[in-house]
């Protein structure tokens, strides 16, 4: 990463448009986070005015999606739409995929069909850092395997600075399935870069072995700092004194009921948290599972506002990234 | 419904605008059709000239479709393009709704993405009022069950109003599987507003006990006016000095071919009507079941029309309910 | 054809708007086609720049797709939006057709719905020409059948002339499964008519009997000129000396071992052909099949190439047949 230019130091803006890619967020700098949540702060009052920008005008987004997910395509759907892109959508069923087509082949022809933007989902971790390396556009990564899925991350950061302010000692639960979750992991990366004290909670076979070795030991670009991550299988423990919770959606489990048990954020369990601490779900939930109803549906729930950020965060990755200012 | 601001009756207009909602047409004021239908005039010539509009710009509509509806889902599509609205489509079979998420969930989250109006199409009676207590948009019932279909309504009001002018006292008769169509439904409530008399037309089984218990006991709202409706199983009875028809398609029936030679309409039948009767067809239409080839594509057929129409009718209720006036 | 307006010769450009449609290239004139490569130059640099024109604002584009092909679907897609065309995609499996509705029931109500450009593609021989007997605006046909593909003709065509110049008395050797192939055959009309020697080249079983027959006796519109085409099942034979390759995807065959053996486009047949004859496939392709990953990825390829031109020379036709200046 260049971080002088000319003789004076970049801009984080500058270093952000040099990335050209969002991949993951283990590399990014605190000051490029914060660049984006600025950012996302105009677009959110350009979505709150129904109002429309033009910077990414005679540009083509595509959506290569490989796996459904209504919430997060349209999210850029309408990102993309209210810079001015022109959309368009390519699914795994409706496409050549299924022919057998690789995805590289796939996206060197939307390339050559003009494509400069590729958002791209798959089951297969890596797929985005694939593309990054075969396409000369921009690659979003919007959720790879169990490796990232960096946008849902940020608009996460976003959702929470809205709450907490400043996150630096902030105390973060994730709970879930923290083994084979892209949105806990790129969590990890952007919150510990922000000062955040993250606690990893979960069935102890589905928690990493060790939180130090994963995480801590890959200091925070740009700065002196060291990740602070640690594990705790006991729910109750992990959320006492806690500023925020993230719950993740359960997947496969051998028994729901125990998970449910034991792992449910319910509204007692709650009650161990700060006062006010926001909970945050990246959906689509399985509400009497993972979290209580009351919990998804009750005052300390920011779920709707994470949805609604998405739509200016992604708007805000989109433009600097690839908007006319990044490409000048 | 407010009928009175700061001291002067409320137009038609803003009486629709405050409704937000388009979700049947039984409790709509003559006078509110009214205005729909000189609205879609205008914007009929807008379509005429391939015109834009940008009196939705900005705002996100969604095509929520649960069923198929190629015709349906593409009338709303163009209708908001033409008025300058993001559209994205979101269809059962694609979205997360296969995972189980419940319609409530789904809305809520294209909702927090920035949907403003929600054009929704169900096999679930009752699915767009279930929605309407749900959103703070505009929702448009496309569609729902054996409940309503009101736009298409409206457009066939449109339609017939352009071959009969004023309805007052002209004989509609509705052939078809009375019972199970939204189509009939609704219809009955926008012609009998307007003053014409409807005769429901098919296999006895497939007709209502009592039209006056379902339609006739309840009064045009804002007017004096009784609804009149009747029942006649026999379509030649039906069909003696009608002044339009209107043929439902023909759904899951013990006999086709019974059906057809009893309920088919056929050139001969149709001369039974009034000269130059206009024919109508939702659509799509099963040629040689309920209605002849050679009346489908005959000259009373007003069929294509009622399409063409439908895009302006659309554009109509769209502005109305959403549009930057009715926002204002 | 009309040929004298007002007591002038016509001009190409006035030619191509009276045609309409596109639906196959044995009709087509020379200087047509060459007004087609001159206008796809100028979209080719509105490309390049992510500029956008506005010639079909107003107009609805159907992407009719009975065939799934996310390449050419998009391309139009494309093509359309940089023109300002509302764009879209009707798929076979999700629309009425589903339910038995015919293809020119089908067109009539897209229609009617304000659709003025049909962009089709079926697995039936003649749908397009069928189409264009039923609607009033302009079909291209996007691939049907076994019959015809010609805007992957005109695409091919642009392609070729940007590496040979003139194609007059060039060797062009196509080599695939001949007999069924739309590309082929389209490809044959258009090369012959600019003066180009085509081989076709291929199975026995898979060539055409007579060239002759098919082609050679059918003249050049508004030339003297006649086709040249010449069969040849030996691949060797057929690349001695040729200025370009063409190579078709190979489908269902008895034994893909055994044509990739003898037909198989490897680099050592490959340098049969003179030094840098350009190599085309229309995609996708089956590396190691019909052709090899070093000829499909090696200097000679141009394939990335006819994808990046395929959407100029799409807004190229689309605007001479349908923009603001053919409909004045």
């Amino acid at each position: 990463m260049q971080t002088v230019i000319a003789g004076r130091e970049t801009t984080a803006t500058e270093r952000i448009a040099a990335r050209r890619h969002l991949l993951d967020l283990d590399d990014w700098r605190p000051d490029e986070m914060l660049a984006v949540m600025a950012h996302a702060e105009a677009m959110l009052r350009v979505c709150q005015q129904a109002g429309k920008l033009e910077t990414l005008r005679g540009q083509v987004l595509v959506n290569l999606f490989y796996e459904n997910s209504t919430r997060t395509r349209v999210s850029f759907e309408l990102a993309g739409r209210r810079l001015g892109a022109d959309i368009t959508n390519v699914t795994a069923a409706a496409s050549s995929v299924a022919k057998g087509e690789s995805l590289i082949d796939t996206a060197k022809t939307l390339q050559a069909l003009g494509t400069g933007i590729f958002v791209i989902r798959s089951g297969q971790s890596g797929a985005a850092d694939l593309l990054a390396r075969h396409v000369s556009g921009t690659v979003i990564n919007a959720g790879d395997g169990w490796h990232a899925h960096p946008s849902q991350a940020l608009l996460d950061l976003f959702t929470l600075r809205h709450h907490l302010g400043n996150l630096a000692g902030r105390r973060v639960v994730i709970v879930g399935d923290i083994l084979h979750s892209r949105v806990a992991r790129s969590n990890v990366w952007s919150l510990t870069a922000l000062g955040a004290q993250v606690v990893l909670c979960g069935p102890p076979t589905l928690l990493p072995a060790s939180a130090r070795a994963l995480y801590a030991e890959r200091p925070v670009p740009g700065t002196e700092t060291t990740r602070c991550v640690t594990v705790e299988s006991c729910l109750e423990r992990a959320l006492a004194g806690a500023d925020a919770v993230m719950v993740l959606q359960a997947g496969l489990l051998p028994s729901l009921r125990e998970y449910t048990a034991r792992w449910g954020l319910t509204p007692e369990r709650l009650r161990l948290a700060r006062p006010r601490a926001p909970v945050l779900h990246p959906g689509p939930m399985n509400e009497g599972v993972e979290i209580d109803a009351a919990v998804a549906h009750g005052a300390a729930s920011v779920i709707e506002e994470q949805v609604s950020n998405g739509v200016a965060v992604r708007m805000a990755v989109l433009d600097l990234l690839a908007g006319k200012e990044a490409r000048a």
